[in-house]
């Protein structure tokens, strides 16, 4: 291993000899001293080199000063994005903007040449930036996005863990199309014919509560072959699971999904939240254990009464507006950056939503987070015959849905989970406009590359 | 949520009233008393109930007699596998050989029952038990290699979040096919023509080190399009992956393998080492670091002067009896179960593996664990220009790796990383004869379900 130290390790080192690798970010080539801005995945540190522009005939030392010249011309020529390592003497120095400190440089190594012309800049448009991503992602506010990423979803790990929960990979290759066909991608399969690849680990998530497994979770890819162009959908994303077994109501998962929600937020304010206010200028909130909960039917009337707006669907679900509306009424009255919506009607459910006998509505429902929804959760409908009762009301081919229900035969308790886009609370959290920014390398219906 | 009581939690409780769920394992159903097996996700109890066959005509109390005929007659008629709820008082009484307790029925509450007959059993065929998969994972062995696999993850991820790493998710649809297509799962991708399923997400783990990530780690789905029938290869599986930057050598690279390999067994064996014994009679090994290494030119020395083996392969290669061979030798002369085979000819390894200017060999290593490889790891070749004459050496048309050397143009620094299969890692750890067993839900060939 190249014994590196990292740069936001240097603050915390005495002046003297030491070595850094990273990335050429900018070059000042003054006629009498070089300054090279480097960076690495952890910082930016100034370089520093007196030039030497030519030899001088009296010289005492010819082949220090040759190698001066060289080292000189070597940084007159770093193209910028160029790989290296250095090893040079450092010095704190108030002086200098750049953290306080500096590295004269003694060796200067190219471990990777980039070509002279950078193909995008800071203010390329995004498609241009994602055509180049790995070249934005060496942007630090982009970077951090995804150290933000790592602690968010090793504190969620950890909480599930902590809690009994049993991590599972579930198959991405499905025999059998779970749902609506339009939204699946299909393949040949051997002699077996056609497979479709899942979008949603739903089927094998409750697959495993019949397995008796109890709690489970699983963060993984998902794919939808239907045309969207939003800002918050993709075609390939990372969806956050869990379903939990021998719940009462939805009213379980909720709770279990807004604790894990408050100490991913929690991880990530206590590691990030300096580098996130610098960077995205943004106050990291942890959320106050339990999120409001409305049922829809009274967010529908708060916006009438509250917001003064009415929804423009005839189904009764919410719109994008609507969403932010909501969101904004609840920031507004509780202070709070989540919100619940619950009880949705069975029109805009699927079939394996459990329904309230009483009311007829579905024991799910919606979170919202800063004005766009990041999760569907609910009950699941365990008994088969109300499964099938549901699928009937919804014009379903039974046999459509047979392999889904051939692991209800055997004996399954009552369980309940949710789905979460993980690129999505990214987004919400950090203010981004896009899930193409949080989203390592975005997959959409025409992007496909890098 | 069911307040109910884990069954591994019983014997810490004072005798009296508790709750508890699961699934009904047996019922013994005598004349006079009845007895069942309860099982859940941490063990299995005994319930016992006094039967009531017939209300006496001279019975004082009608209703309390009626009740105990129902709960009687509802024992009587349960299926096995169907899931139950109970609520009794808990007795320790050391005679009871399951657990030294037993719980007498109070109430008993169907949540959700089974079909009268199991359709497998505990000896049925593994590809009858892999049809009714969700059954066959309530076998305590089964259910336990996935609580092992949670644990074994978790230390990975921490031991890699401890050390600076980022958790990457690479896209699983790509543009390109990366490799050698026989190998590539394709389909149809909107109007931008065929995408292929990641075989490896070794491509993008690579473009993550231009983008100045440092060191990355991902757990996640790949696909194999190429027939295998063996019982270490499956359609879709679980790689671990990781790959760092600022390497030397692909020493670097073991280094960081083995230590994180310490890390998960230590885990294991702290966690689970008494289940495991138990369930799979098998004591966890935490192997000492550092491992063996064994160049393969010694490997192939060793094996026929030690073990009078000669591999019948023209090509220079391991095969299945030469690693079992190598790995046998390995635990007799250091008592070790891993051993790390290094410096692989050009000719057996992709053209991206770095090539030792002198030797011609590649900065390559094979991980076998008790006798199979689990990894193939190495420094990358990131010199385009090496890059370029390797793949020509193989006879690969640069056009075919155009998308995966764009990302060389800009600057990358030298780096390397492995893949490994988590199921072959479960099923060398546990001593099981396929990863089918380990496998949640296994894809191969003729399987595409459950």
């Amino acid at each position: 291993m190249t014994h590196r130290t990292l740069i936001k390790d240097l603050s915390a080192l005495p002046d003297g000899p030491v070595t850094v690798a990273g990335w050429v970010e900018t070059v000042r080539d003054q006629k009498k001293v070089q300054f090279v801005v480097l960076r690495d995945e952890s910082g930016a540190l100034q370089l520093v080199n007196p030039a030497t522009r030519e030899i001088a005939e009296d010289v005492e030392d010819a082949a220090a000063a040759a190698s001066a010249l060289a080292l000189t011309e070597t940084i007159s020529g770093l193209s910028l994005g160029t790989f290296i390592t250095v090893t040079g003497e450092l010095k704190h120095d108030e002086r200098v903007k750049l953290g306080g400190l500096e590295v004269k440089v003694g060796t200067l190594e190219v471990a990777g040449a980039s070509l002279p012309e950078a193909p995008i800049a800071a203010d390329s448009s995004l498609d241009k930036r994602l055509d180049y991503r790995w070249l934005d992602l060496r942007q630090p506010k982009n970077a951090l996005i995804f150290r933000i990423q790592t602690t968010l979803e090793h504190a969620w790990r950890t909480w599930w863990v902590g809690n009994g929960f049993v991590e599972i990979h579930t198959p991405k290759l499905m025999e059998s199309p779970s749902e609506s066909r339009a939204e699946l991608f299909q393949l040949d399969y051997f002699d077996l014919g056609t497979a479709y690849l899942a979008q949603s680990p739903q089927h094998f998530k409750q697959m495993a509560q019949a397995a008796g497994f109890g709690k489970v979770f699983e963060i993984s890819p998902v794919f939808r072959a239907d045309p969207s162009f939003t800002s918050r959908h993709a075609t390939e994303f990372i969806s956050v699971d869990a379903e939990i077994s021998w719940i009462d109501s939805y009213e379980d998962v909720i709770s279990m999904q807004e604790q894990l929600l408050a100490a991913g937020l929690a991880a990530v304010k206590a590691k990030h939240g300096d580098e996130i206010r610098e960077l995205f200028g943004i106050e990291v909130e942890v959320p106050q254990v339990p999120f409001p909960r409305i049922p829809l039917a009274e967010v529908h009337e708060l916006l009438k009464s509250e917001r003064g707006y009415t929804v423009p669907r005839e189904d009764g679900d919410l719109d994008p507006e609507g969403e932010r509306q909501i969101s904004a009424y609840v920031k507004e009255k509780y202070g709070h950056d989540f919100v619940f919506v619950t009880d949705y009607p069975a029109n805009i459910r699927p079939y394996y939503h459990m329904r309230d006998p009483e009311t007829g509505l579905t024991k799910s429902y919606d979170l919202i987070y800063n004005g766009t929804e990041i999760t569907t959760g609910a009950q699941r409908e365990h008994r088969i015959d109300e499964l099938l009762a549901n699928a009937k009301d919804k014009g379903l081919d039974p046999a459509g849905i047979g392999e889904y229900l051939e692991f209800f035969k055997y004996g399954i308790p009552p369980h309940g989970g949710f789905g979460m886009g993980l690129a999505r609370v990214l987004m919400l959290l950090l203010g981004e406009s896009s899930i193409r920014e949080t989203t390592l390398l975005f997959r959409g219906p025409t992007r496909l590359a890098p």
